[in-house]
């Protein structure tokens, strides 16, 4: 997607050869029309697919699959991590490792939210070793519901992630996939 | 706002005289034509008045402040809880305390994200006592930003938080007040 990519490379700031900070339009601050145009394009992306339920985790996966979700039409159900007292105690729960954190939590869903009746699109902005995606694929099978599909905002192309999903046949798209940076610049891989 | 208030009334579970689960439809689910309602709500409700910029707190903050951020044609800000190692260090921070994770917490916002140029809407999904609205307007005073006014989506009026902000002065609307609730219903405040 080529408005993202731009907005990447132009306002995006690349630490080292690993750490891509997006949170001027993305994770902090959010650039809402930006935003609607990624929401439209994972809906032209999936289109077709029969879609009932949009999962993502919180918290900067809340708003790109909310906006995703207004052109599906569908619900989005959001996994929460650590233990929040609201949630209930009826959960389908992992345990991940979040490299942002440094540190092990749980992404929890209740059961009331997920079922095998459910077609599921996971969304999610960031996609690098891929263990949010791991953790959202093992609650699908917990619950026995159908994954569709995966949608990230930006893949991480140099890391492994990407290449485990698409090895399994997940239908994996990924707006934008950075092929590598270095504080000189960004390199994109080219899509269809 | 009735669409809400009908929402709360059918499918809000009520347990005690003050714990109101929308997890439903709001803060695990999320119903997003109804948060687009709400979204255009937040924008009649503030309509005329000069803003710049949309604050939140997340997690479950973010959805409605980006759907009504949509209308405003504004960019979202949401303070971050914890410590992320992508916020970068120089912040605006301030303690609050979550009586849903029961716990003190730190909540953080970029300095590049919010300035003395900034007239601010706050956005948030509940108020009871106000500690979170009151962590977003120490922030909001640390920036030296103006604060236009807090659009939450149901407020516990039964709690003092609102009574507290109305008295400072601030403009305050709550889509829905529930007066008071128990398991036999829910009463919610008469607004214009």
């Amino acid at each position: 997607m080529k408005l993202l990519e731009d907005k990447i490379s132009n306002e995006g700031i690349v630490i080292g050869t690993d750490i891509l900070k997006v949170d001027m339009f993305l994770n902090h601050q959010i650039d809402v029309n930006l935003l609607d145009e990624m929401g439209k394009e994972f809906y032209r992306l999936f289109s077709g697919k029969s879609i009932n339920k949009i999962l993502t985790v919180e918290s900067s996966g809340i708003a790109i699959a909310v906006m995703a979700a207004k052109y599906f039409n569908v619900p989005v159900v959001f996994a929460k991590k650590a233990n929040h007292k609201n949630v209930g105690n009826d959960l389908y729960t992992v345990k991940s490792f979040s490299f942002t954190h440094g540190k092990d939590y749980n992404m929890a869903v209740s059961k009331k939210y997920l079922s095998e009746n459910d077609n599921v699109l996971i969304i999610d902005d960031f996609l690098a070793g891929g263990n949010a995606s791991f953790a959202m694929l093992d609650i699908l099978k917990q619950a026995n519901a159908n994954l569709v599909g995966i949608g990230i905002a930006i893949e991480k192309g140099f890391q492994d992630g990407g290449k485990k999903l698409r090895e399994m046949g997940i239908n994996l798209k990924s707006l934008a996939i950075v092929e590598s940076m270095n504080e000189n610049g960004i390199t994109f891989r080219s899509q269809d």
